[in-house]
């Protein structure tokens, strides 16, 4: 049994709080277990230079921790001046993954800044940010739409993220807390849509490696984890942007993959 | 009458959640009206080279904003690569007034960093820092004590912070939020201790200047509300930490001043 | 008896150099005891961005000292690679104090950039700056009169720094020279302009406080000795500057804090 | 049919130089068609400071790209004055991979610097670095060997990388050059070594989305390429480094996964 | 006898490969014994800002080694953050020693990039970089010319570059290898023209100093150097290369230095 | 005739201000002309990591402008947050040059940082640094030499510099002012001894080249220029450092180049 009691294919309880800050256009705090981030959408009236003119929007997201989110402390980045690989690597894997199920066209020249800050860590901050990053986005996007500044609703489908793993007795286990995390020997973040088509997929041997067969279980595995948190995102944002999104999806069905 | 229907000499609603999370030392979630700050003391064993063998502590602050902690979304300082001035200003001031009631012989070859991270800003978050910070301390010391880690107890007497100004009314106000602060004449930044001592007295001319008479009723101002978070914070601590503090000064009054 | 024979509220021997340096539009060199100062005003034809298209001008300054200013010598800045917080905190300071005393809408769309560079530190560095910078300045903008390349004087009142302390003996001085300085307890700077209001006031407890009644005796100590720097400014700045500066004042007494 | 003539599984033609420069340990240039890589393993008799005393050893590599190694020019890093995030992620899974196959306590407290400089580059970049590393790294470790410098040969299986990837007319295609992979809606990179297991699969849909069907083809695809490289890194190595790597494997077939 | 058996007044072998890589306008790989350079010359259709509008264009260069180009490793620029002193010198050097034998009207608003790249050191790399950078400039030029891109021929006449020394017999030689350079008591870089002209002299004594007649017999030794040198950027170069620039001289005799 | 009235080969009046600050060890203020550079030499009890335990100390140089020493104000490298590459050609040479007539064993394991902060300029900034610099670590060095901090006096030679240059009728000039400089075809600096040997020769073609026999008349006017320069070093030195140098030279003439 895992050290908080959990089967090896149990999520972490869930908490998600709406509009926890009053700024954003959309904001977040997602809990996964002792994971804690505010997540955030903040909706910006141009695009970067590369995209101008083309009538399309784009989205950006920054990651970071504060410095004492985890049990030693952290030198900020800003102190250091320069931001960790680490970092860049998550904030850039954010926003790739937020863009998959955006149709950046209907978003128009807009660009949407996710920012996700870790207020408390205990493993799986990459894939809680994403999960949580959605819902910002959405509540952003549906604050623009009443408000008339988008012309069409531009979520084509729901997505969310999970870390899966193989501990050092062959098991897969679903959405590691740190002590797990730091001791598995495989390690795969599983980001999904709600259709269960895979957005992104990066496993690594941390310094072992694993098998095809080890890969299928970790993928069943991160796909049940998906499927009930994309369950609890449509409860947190509510019938009308659900449908939403799910009509959206009926209505462009064959264009998915755009 | 004040935006938010507030007297001129009153404080915004005051919230302290302690042990907001769970790895620091001491830490708290302090709100004044929609200020909101997380306030975390992280103790370390080493003291910074300028101190090393003289068995002395040392106390050091940093103080962020999250980058849509306001109306306007900011760049974040490790983007920018640098910290800006403003923030290092704040955490001097901060690192200071906490220094000025610590007897740093007691606290032992230690660091105590205090992390000052505003997730909501609304005026005052320097302010709030400190007033937030000293109880964060104060918790983490009240832990070190408990486990034996230092010998004596360090903290001399309470502090806390708050700003006044001088509207275009020439009306002084207490505790601005910052569509005040923002069209203040005069701006003033005040940290006193328990024993209506000050540490520290910040006033500015913002592009304006201001009389000895404005000073005198601004520190009255001052004073009224820094005894009403004093005592708030007596209160958060609890009888046992409260006693303890107020003792160290009956013991040693005469070189409070060191 | 203070270590260079002066009363506790008298100040160290000053004296200022006009036109230090060729090439600024105003440059002095000011000495007060062993501080010594290159201080240069350089008009600018333009603003920054966050004031274009207002019919407004601005000023900025910089401060730096020589690596071998003081005792012992310190890294350049450039070297480091970043500005130190001191610095910013200094030269935020000198900016905010000179735009006080300025209407920036008289000096139309100019950055006057002020430089002050200490080539000899005794202490007292940035009120030595600022007393200079104003001399410079006004030097600078009589200069842009002449010249017709501004439209309206834009200079309301003289403006002087000084620095005043509490030493370990509950001492009340005034001018203190970096030995002094060093053993403080207490260490306020105070800026203030002819007609005797306050533009800035910082006053810290080093590892100390200080009570309302200390304050009050410090005060009185740094409108004695800004008096004295600002009949010096006068005289420097001869009879046709300080009448404009003074009419200035009598014209336009009621907007004086604007 | 593909641009350059091949089919969908095909690699495109590899050369691999060994020795191309005199100074390193180890050095070869890899071409795969018009990608060119220099790799280089450098030895250093130390370890970075988490590792000291442990008796470890540690490999870390370093990307980067000439700038005009692609048909637009790029700015160097060392003018922006910083790496970027692609660069970091790059070389952290080039590191991160080199260390799967690795036994770090074979190779006794030493760190081996791989570098990899793109002179040209169509595509594969990454991958082409890994694959070539691995045989610097095996070219500098028999070096050491020879010269006793290290106990006991370190290296347990071969290693080898890919990209595969899904073209917008839903075909699978192997070894993507520049204009492939700009069009492609998945990219994956495989890494995985001589029995056939990953270390490390990172997998993208580029603003679109995969399913598991699609996965299963692309792992298909990228095994058949990795057997083909790894029997070109057999031939280059020759029977003796060939050998070593296999016995080591047949010897500790068990602890593989460590 | 030198350590590679050269006599005192002779070039290493020199080999120049034309159209290293297939991206650049123009690109060379140079070698002069081991040491290795690429060089690049790509075009970009603008100006620096401090030459907008005049119609001239500009040449730039920027210089590099690879961290294993020498015999220890050296630090990434981009890991330090920042390029160091002696490279920001050498790529001064081959920009200025460039922009002497180009028409720069002739060029039109046009920017010339150089790159020197050295994958292999060992000694005379700043020398190699401009006498390579020479022939991969006129390649690329003579691809505009071709496609039209430029209205008339710019480059006016020849250019290389050689070191000289005095060793600590007090011998000259031509051409020192990284070891001879290392312990030479005079070192001096030399830049001439195609006509025998100078157009950079950087002699240094390394701790040492020299005299004239040294001066004249190391001004000797390089001419002799760089005429050889000119004789092989002619074979590289071919007939019509060779016959425009030596037109352009004849044609503009006169105002050859302008 | 020249702007200002010299001959073609006539130094601008100079100016030596001895002590010109008080914390130094060696401090001067130099002036040549409208050029005036604060030099000053600091000694510092250890040396550099590449140098501890060989017994031998170094001499290293820093060189600024005040951003208003010029006739438009330059932004401070601070601010910038990197220095550039001129500035850093210019501080190599100045310590290089030092270190030439310096017997670095004689030294002990000390550092003298040599800063040069130049407050005023009109061309040959440089070369005024390296003559004053070299008074400053003189006196600097007698200074020890009295208070027994080094064991023999190690300064072997004068040293003085200064800029020649060819202007656009090919007139030969010595000391050449801004006005003169950025027109002049030819630069060059030249840095020699106080018995005539050279230790930097720096030449450029300013877009332009340069004949042998304009090489040689540069020469000579340089040569002339520097005697001068050292006759007032030898007069502001005094009688007792100049026999100290003149001594050290005799006793020790073949190895003078070491």
């Amino acid at each position: 049994m895992r050290s908080d009691g959990r089967d090896n294919i149990q999520l972490r309880p869930i908490t998600i709080e709406k509009d926890f800050t009053i700024h954003p256009e959309g904001s977040v705090l997602i809990s996964m277990g002792n994971t804690k981030v505010i997540c955030s959408a903040s909706i910006e009236d141009r695009v970067p230079p590369f995209l101008r003119g083309q009538g399309k929007g784009w989205i950006t997201a920054e990651y970071s921790m504060l410095p004492r989110a985890t049990e030693q402390r952290n030198m900020r980045e800003s102190t250091k001046g320069k931001v960790t690989g680490r970092t860049m690597e998550i904030q850039r894997l954010i926003g790739r993954a937020l863009r998959s199920i955006i149709q950046l066209e209907d978003l128009g020249e807009k660009t949407v800044w996710i920012d996700c800050d870790v207020i408390q860590a205990d493993g799986g901050t990459r894939t809680a940010s994403i999960t949580g990053a959605f819902i910002a986005l959405a509540l952003a996007l549906q604050k623009s739409k009443i408000e008339n500044k988008i012309k069409k609703w531009p979520i084509q489908d729901f997505l969310a993220a999970i870390s899966v793993g193989v501990d050092h007795n062959h098991q897969v286990l679903l959405d590691l807390c740190y002590e797990e995390d730091s001791q598995a020997e495989v390690d795969m973040n599983v980001v999904m849509t709600g259709s269960q088509q895979f957005v992104e997929l990066q496993g690594t041997g941390e310094e072992a490696t694993f098998t095809r067969k080890q890969l299928n279980e970790l993928l069943d595995a991160a796909e049940a984890g998906i499927n009930q948190l994309i369950e609890q995102q449509k409860e947190i944002l509510g019938e009308e942007i659900t449908q939403q999104i799910l009509l959206y999806k009926k209505d462009d069905d064959n264009c998915l993959s755009k």
